[in-house]
């Protein structure tokens, strides 16, 4: 169970983002810490989060938000700056929150000073986004929803398509290159009995375009249908 | 190398923050096609990314946009409409797109309707966020983010700080569990002497602390100040 806290927010548009991101993500535990402008669930970049925005609670402390929380872990993009807690990438720091039993909070600071040092004693360790070293600091909303999607990248799943169609048969492709063949001869794009290795070469020319069954059965019409004008002039 | 296409973006608040997480994750060429706003430059969102939104180039249409790339990706976080393209998540087809010798085109489609059919034609294949099935629909900068943080996230890339300080030696938390079980015994927390494997219960609980050299030293002068303390009350 992942809870998102964001610590002073300035920008309800920030605090909608996170809260798209989170529904996006499948979190729904979002806690604000003295967010600045009070009329934060007004915001209209929460698009299609409004149940994470209306269940979102407010904290008059950092410690009051994480008090039922049994690991917690503080995003920086910067440097560690005192350098009293672990640090780690996002890439490993991920994987390690998604494993987490029981409840985890990952502390998000405001857009312009980040995490304090007081808020980062808070934590147990602290995760780092690797951003580019001449611009490390990003928006907060993309800071979550980069953070949120590492927890829900799946290297193994299965790409939902493949391939589109089911793989033409050696059947079907030769059908079409004695089609293309007699399309060349006809049009006289080239003596196809004069030319050494010719269907080889039309051969690798129609493997190398990958088609499918269907694909390969809109093209026989093509070729079909042009074969029939070249024969049927006029 | 790849270039980053905004189909019809409506909002310059979304353009700023896609130029925004160029910055952060180093990539420099964003094209947009027909965006709605142009006065998108001045948007406040690109933060640090001033060289990103100068460089953006405006097209009047896709086709035009991308004329120079090799590689053509759509994105969506919907279904593959018309089930034209192979559909690719992003954990894999970021990989691919990283991996692509030359100028590949990541589109991207408007905040409200995504990419048209017609956008759609024009790409190789297609990548898919996988968001959640009830809200799939993303925020255009978070997407544009999360995309990029695919393509150069790094799980080999060692952890900034794994470890903060170097470990503690045996014999430095021996010192400690010497002055802790002094301390225990002169503050009557319990009678040392009398239970068995006492000695062995507290080797466990300090080595369970995983203290560093730094902090074994700093629990070592807590625990010799309160046993001064303790015996010279008063």
């Amino acid at each position: 169970m992942l809870t998102v806290v964001l610590v002073h927010p300035r920008n309800p548009l920030n605090i909608g983002a996170a809260a798209r991101a989170m529904s996006n993500f499948g979190f729904a535990d979002l806690r604000l810490v003295q967010p600045y402008d009070l009329a934060f669930r007004e915001a209209k970049s929460a698009v299609g989060a409004g149940p994470v925005m209306e269940a979102a609670r407010c904290y008059d402390s950092l410690a009051e938000a994480i008090a039922d929380c049994t690991l917690v872990v503080g995003t920086t993009t910067g440097s560690n700056r005192e350098g009293l807690q672990t640090m780690r990438r996002v890439e490993s720091g991920g994987k390690l929150l998604a494993r987490h039993k029981g409840r985890a909070a990952l502390l998000f600071g405001s857009e312009k000073y980040g995490l304090s040092n007081d808020d980062l004693s808070h934590c147990q360790w602290l995760m780092q986004i690797p951003s580019r070293e001449e611009h490390r600091s990003m928006n907060l909303g993309q800071a979550v929803a980069v953070c949120l999607y590492e927890m829900i990248r799946n290297p193994k799943a299965a790409d939902p398509r493949p391939v589109v169609g089911r793989e033409a048969t050696v059947e079907q492709t030769e059908a079409l290159q004695g089609r293309l063949a007699e399309l060349l001869q006809l049009s006289g794009h080239y003596d196809h009995t004069a030319v050494a290795g010719s269907e080889r070469r039309l051969r690798a020319l129609i493997k190398r375009m990958h088609l499918n069954k269907q694909d390969t059965t809109i093209w026989l019409g093509i070729f079909r249908q042009i074969l029939w004008k070249l024969k049927h002039p006029g």
